[in-house]
C-alpha cells in the first residue's frame, strides 16, 4: 500500500482534526528530527503556573500546517494563483518553521548554547532534510528564507499575521485555559488576501486585527510574562549558567551526552557541523529535567540547591517594577543571600539577581500589517482605523524585575 | 411537596446548569410577566444577519442571575459580609433588571411607544409584583433604584461591569458565533471585590478589564451596529412611524389588541396606569411580526412595501461613512425614490433616510471602573492600567449611515 | 458585482463558518420560500423545557449543507467520483430536505393540516422552485426522490446517517446544552465510503456509529420526548383540534389568513393546488402564537383556557407509564374535569387525553448502516459489532401516558 | 499574611478554575510528593497516537478535587449532612487517590517493579503525609480504605461512579480531541443522593448512567486500547525486561538512581521501606525518557533496537484478533525474526510477542450502580431500565493481539 493512498488525520482538541496532506508530509513527520518535537513543551516551564500547559512544538507544529490549508483555500477562492507546488511548499515550510527549538524552547538559546538562535537552527534542520530528500524541500527554504519572489507566500510563514501565530496563540490560551487569549483564527483567515504579492487583511477585518493584537497583549502579561514563569525560566537559566561554571573548572557532572556536548561549549555558533546538528537533534526536555534531577544531590551547594528550588516549586520571590531596579538594591540581597545562606557573594548572585521584560503588541516599523480598501487601496493599518487605540498597542511596555529568596523577607 | 424541596435547574449551553436558588425566585419566574420573556428575544432582528441569534430576554435574565450566584460566593469568600435577605434581593434585582423591554428589545421605545424606556417599564413590573408578592420586592427594589445604602450592591445589578453585561456579551457572542467578542466572566467575577461600599476589580485584573472593553467595543461594531442589522432595525422603526400615520388618518388597520393600543397613542408616558402595564404584558415579539405579515399586503403602498421588505430580507442599501450625510445628498435619493417608484416625496422619504451611530466602550465621566491595589489603594482603571490603551477606548466613535433602495443605483 | 464573484458565509456557532457554495444556493437561500425558515423553530416548544432551545430550520438547513461539503470532500478524497453537477444537486437538496415543514415542526402535521406531511410538502416546494429555476433543480429532485441511479447520494440526504441527522442531533444537543447528545459528526463523515453504490461506514468506525445510535436515543429519552414537552405539543394540538371544532359550527374565531385556510380544511392533501402551497408559504410560527394570544381571550372557554395555559406554562399534569393507560382510568379524570370546570364530558376530553410515544433508535428492517469491512465486505452494522449492544438499541420501546390537569389531585 | 487567608485557583481548560478550598490541601499540593505528579503523564504513551494527550496526574488529581467539591455541595443541598472534618477528608482522599502512579501510569506495575500496584503506593504515600502533618490525613485515609462508617465516602472516592473516573473519562476525552468520550459529569453529579449510606443515582438520571456507561465503553476501544498504543506499551515493558535480564548477567547499563534501585529489584513488595518510599518519590517519566534516550546506544542490539524503536515511533506491527493467538503462529515469526536479525530465538521473542486485551464497561457482579425511584425503592441499574442494552455493556469483551516486526510481512 503506498502511503499516497492513506488520508492520514491527527485528532486535534481545537481544530477537530488535522490532515496530512501529502506523502512528502506525511514522510518529514515520520522523520525522527520531527518526532523530536514530541518531547518539547510549546510553553517552555509555563506549566507550574498552568497546569495544562503541557502541549508541544509537534502539535504547535501540525496546527500551523493545518491553518495554511484554510488559508490556502481561502485565496484560491479569491482569486488566487497557487500552484501545486507552491502550496507543498507552503505546508513544509510552515510545519518546518519551528524544528530548531531547543528544550524549553527559549531557555536553550538563553542558557544552554548561547549563540544559537532557533531560526537560524530551523533552516540547518531544513538543509539537512532537503539533502535526505533529493531536494524536494528548495522551494519550501527559498520561501523560509524570504528569497522566493512572491513575497505573500513568505509572510504566510513569518509576519504579524502569519500561520505561525494564529495557531499558537490559539493553541496556548486553549491549554492554559485562559479563555481570553483566544483568537478566532478562522474568521482571520477568511479575511486574507493578496495585493500585489503582498499579504493584507480586508477592510472588513480590521476590527478583528484589532482584537488580534489585544488578545496577544493579554497572553503577554498574564501568561507568557507570568510572574512565576519568568522566575522558573531565570532559575533554569542560572543552574545553566552555573553547571557551565562547574565544567569549565573541572567538576564533575552528568548529563547525557547531548546536553554535555553543548553546555562544554565543544562547537561554534558560526560554524555548525553537521555533527552538531546530530548531537541538538538528540537534545529534549527530557535531557534538561533529568539533568536537574541528578543535579539536586550534587555536592556543590548552587547547583543543587537551584535544582531542588525548581523541582519542588519553592521558587524565589520576584518584585516586578516599573522603574529599573538599582545595583544597590541588588547589592542589598546579594549581602543578605551570603550572609544568610553561608556562601560567597559571587555565589550569592545564583539566588539574587535583576532583569527586564517587555511586551510590544505590534510594531509598525518593524513590521506592518496591510488592510485591503475596498477602493482597492492599501494601508497600514493603524491608518485605517480609528486609531489611537492600535497606536497605544505598538507602545512598547518595559518593565523590570528583581528575585530573591523568600527568606530575605522574614 | 413544597416548592423549596425542588432543587430546581435550567440547562444552559453556556454555562451548563442554571439553578433557581429559592421559591421566590421560583415564583417569579413563573409568573406570567416573566414567562413573557420568552418571545422576546434578546438581540432584536440581529438573526437577520446570525442565524443562530434566537436567544431571548428570558435566557438571559436567568444568565445574569446565575452570574449573581457566583459573584456573591466571591464576595463572601473574600470576607463582604451579605446577608440571606441580601442576597435574594439581589437575585429578584438582577433577574427581573430587564423585565420592562418590549419587542425587539429597543424597536419598541424607538418606534411603537415614544416616551417608555425600559428601565422604567421594569420599574413599573417590579412594583406590581412587589404588590402581588406581599411586599417580598421591596428590598431589590431599591437596590434597583440606587437608594440602598450598599452602593455596590447597585453596581452589581447597573454598571460598567454588573452581571447584566457579563451575561450579554457572553451570550450574544456565544449565539452570534463571533467568538472574538466572547469574555471570561468567571474570572472577572473573581478578580471583584468591595472598597469602601464600592465594587473594585483587584489589581491583577487589569488585562481582563481593559479585554473586556475591548471585546466590548469589537461586539459593538461587528455585531450590534452591523449595516445589515441597522437597515432593518430602522425598517422596522419606519414601518411603525407609517402605521402610526395610516391610523392617525384614519386608515384601517388589524393588529393585537395591545400594539394597537400603543400605536394608537392610548396611553401617556407620564402616567402609566395599571390597565396600560397589563397592555404592555401582553406585548412580545410575536404581536409584531404578526401585524408585519399582515401588513404587507395592505392597500397603502409603503408599510406593504416596507413589510415585504423585511419579511423577505430584501433591504435597503446602507452606506456607513465617517463624516455627516448631506441634506442635499438625502435629497437626491428621495427624489431618486418618489421618481422610480411613483410616490410623493414624503412617501419616499420612508424609503430614503439617514441617521447616525456611535459606540463608546468605556466612558470614564459617567460610570467608572476602580482597581483596588495591593497597597488598598482604590484608581479609576485608566490610570490604573498603561494607559493610552485605554483613553482611546473612551473615545466616543461617531458614524453616520443614509439608507435608501438598491434600485437607485443601477 | 456578479454574485458568484462573492464569497458568503454564516457565521455558525457550532461549524464556525459555513459557507455557501454556488450561485444556486445563494438564490435559493435568498428566496422568500426558504428565508420562510428563519420563523419555523426547529425543535417546536421544546424551548418551554430548554430555554436555549430557539434554533430554527433556517439554520439547520444551513447546517447540513455545510455537512454536505465536507462529506463530498471526504468521499473524494477516497476516490469516489462525484461530478460538479452531481455535487450542486447534493447540496441543493438537502439544503431544501426539510423546506415543507410547517410551524412548530410536527404540529401543523399533525393538528391543522392532517394529510400533510412534510416530505409530500417538501417535493411541492421543489418543484415550484424547479420551475422558477428553469429546470436547476431536477437532478437534486431525482436524488431527493431516489430515482437517481447513483443510490448513496440519496443516502447521504435521508438514511441512518444522512447529513440531516448528522447536523440536527448535534445542533440540537448544542442549543438545549444537553452535551450528551453530542455527536462527532466530523468524525463520522470521515469514516463514510462508498461500496457498490451504497453509502458505507468504514470498520474503524463501528464504535462511532454505535455511539451515534446511543446519542439519538439519549435525545430522544430526554429532550425529544421530555414529559413536559409532549404535554405542550399536545395541548397544541387539542388547541386546533378545538378551533376546528368552532369553524364547524359556525364560531367566529380570528387569525392569519393561511391558518384559517387550513384550519377551515379549504384544501385537499391529495389534490395540492398552486394556492394551497402560496397559503402555506405564509404560514410560520407567529401565526400560531398571534392565534393563541387571540384566543386566549376567546368566549369559548374550552379554547380560552386551553390557550392560557400553554402562554403562562401552566400545563397539564402527565403521568409516563410502561402500560397501556386503561380507558377505566382515562374516563375517570374526564368525569372529574367534567364535575370540576363545570364542563360537559365532550369539552372534558381535551383535557384529559391519553397517547403513546415510542423510540427506535435503530430499526434494521427499514434502513440499514452498511459497515465496510477492510477485506471489501459489507455488513450490516449488528454483524460487525460486539452485537448484542445494538440489538438492544433495535428494540423498539413504547411507553403510554395520560394527561390531565393538576386540580384532579389535590 | 497566613495561607487561609488567600482564594487559591488553579486554571483549568475544562472546569474554568479550580480553587483550593482549604490550608491543609493548599500544603498537600505544594508538598513534593504531589509536585512528582506533575511529571507524571496521565495516559501514559498514548500521545503517540493523540499528540493532545500530555495532561498529568497533577492535573487530574486536581480536577477530581474540583468535582467533589461539586458533589458534596449538591449533596448538601439534598439534605445529606456532611461535617466540615468528613469534607476535608474526602478532598484529601480524592485529591491523593492516584498519588501512588508511576512513571507512564501502568507500565511501572508491569515493567519496572512487578508486584508494587498504585492503590498500595497511594496508601504508603498518604501514611507518610500523614506522619508529616500530625496525623491531619486520618479521616481521609479511612475513607480511601473504605473502613469509614459512611459507606457513600467511600464510593464518592472509589465505585463506578467515582470523582476520579468522572474527570478522567472527561479529561481525556478533551486532550485526546475525542469528542465521542465527553461525559456531562456536572449533569451526573447533579442526580446523586444517598439512599441508606449508598451513593445513588436518582431515577431520571439512568438515561445519564447509560450515557456515561456507553462513553467509558468508546474510550477503551477507541483510545485506551488503541492499536498504536498498546504496541508502544508492549515496547516498553520489553526494553524494561531486557533492562532487568542485562543486569541479572551483570552488564553495564545507566539510569537515575531511582530507577536503578527498582529494575535491580533492590526491595521486597511485601515489605516496603522508607527508604523504597523515598526511591519512589523520585521517579517519574523522566528517568524512563532519559534511560531509554540512553540505551537507544547501548551495544545490546536487542535493547537498543526496542529503545529506538519507540524513540523514532517505528513500532511494531499489531494485529488485533477475535481469538486466542496460537503458538504455531508465535513461533513463525519469532523464527522470521531470528532469521532476519540473525539473533537467537530467545533475543527474537522481545521483537514478537502475543497478548490479550479487554474491557468490561460495568460489571454488576463487582461494583453495583444503584438508581434511587422516586418511590424510594432502590435497585440496581440493570433492572431500572430497558436493560438489554446494560446487559451487552457488561458483557466482557476480550480480543487478542500478536506484535512483530514490519519486515516480517514483506
Amino acid at each position: 500500500m503506498s502511503v499516497s493512498s492513506k488520508l492520514t488525520i491527527f485528532n486535534d482538541p481545537i481544530y477537530g482534526f488535522i490532515r496530512i496532506p501529502n506523502p512528502l508530509v506525511f514522510r518529514l513527520v515520520e522523520h525522527p528530527y520531527f518526532q523530536r518535537l514530541r518531547h518539547i513543551s510549546q510553553m517552555g516551564l509555563s506549566y507550574l503556573v498552568f497546569p495544562g500547559a503541557h502541549h508541544t512544538r509537534f502539535h504547535h507544529a501540525l496546527g500551523s500546517m493545518h491553518l495554511m490549508q484554510q488559508a490556502l483555500q481561502t485565496l484560491r477562492l479569491k482569486g488566487v494563483s497557487i500552484s501545486e507546488e507552491e502550496e507543498e511548499a507552503l505546508l513544509v515550510a510552515i510545519l518546518l518553521h519551528d524544528i530548531g527549538h531547543g528544550p524549553f524552547s527559549h531557555a536553550m538559546e538563553r542558557g544552554i548554547a548561547e549563540g544559537l538562535d532557533h531560526e537560524r537552527l530551523s533552516l540547518h534542520f531544513m538543509n539537512a532534510l532537503n539533502a535526505n530528500f533529493n531536494g524536494s524541500l528548495t522551494l519550501a527554504i527559498a520561501i523560509f528564507n524570504g528569497t522566493y519572489s512572491r513575497k505573500f507566500m513568505n509572510q504566510l510563514v513569518s509576519s504579524q499575521l502569519d500561520m505561525d501565530r494564529l495557531d499558537y496563540l490559539k493553541r496556548d490560551s486553549f491549554y492554559t485555559g485562559v479563555a481570553e487569549g483566544s483568537i478566532n483564527s478562522e474568521r482571520l483567515i477568511h479575511m486574507l488576501n493578496v495585493a500585489g504579492e503582498d499579504l493584507v487583511v480586508e477592510e472588513k477585518g480590521v476590527y478583528s486585527v484589532e482584537k488580534f493584537l489585544m488578545a496577544r497583549r493579554f497572553m503577554y502579561w498574564q501568561v507568557y510574562l507570568h510572574k512565576t514563569g519568568i522566575v522558573a525560566e531565570q532559575l533554569l537559566i542560572q543552574i545553566f549558567k552555573r553547571a557551565k561554571d562547574l565544567l569549565h573548572r573541572g567538576d564533575d557532572l552528568q548529563g547525557s551526552p547531548a546536553l554535555m556536548h553543548f553546555l562544554k561549549g565543544e562547537f561554534q555558533p558560526g560554524v555548525f557541523t553537521a555533527a552538531d546538528l546530530e548531537y541538538f537533534s538528540q537534545l529534549d526536555d527530557t535531557d534538561i529535567l533529568a539533568a536537574i534531577k541528578l543535579w539536586q544531590h550534587h555536592k556543590d551547594k548552587v547547583i543543587s540547591q537551584l535544582c531542588n528550588m525548581l523541582l519542588t516549586r519553592r521558587l524565589l520571590k520576584i518584585e516586578i517594577k516599573n522603574n529599573q531596579v538599582s545595583d544597590t538594591e541588588l547589592k542589598h540581597y546579594i549581602d543578605k543571600v551570603s550572609q544568610l545562606f553561608g556562601i560567597s557573594k559571587t555565589d550569592a548572585s545564583y539566588f539574587a539577581f535583576k532583569g527586564n521584560i517587555y511586551n510590544r503588541a505590534y510594531n509598525q516599523q518593524e513590521q506592518k500589517i496591510h488592510i485591503l480598501r475596498k477602493t482597492g487601496e492599501v494601508l497600514e493599518v493603524t491608518g485605517a482605523s480609528d486609531h489611537l487605540n492600535l497606536v497605544a498597542q505598538g507602545e512598547t511596555v518595559e518593565k523590570y524585575y528583581i528575585c530573591y529568596p523568600k527568606e530575605c523577607v522574614t
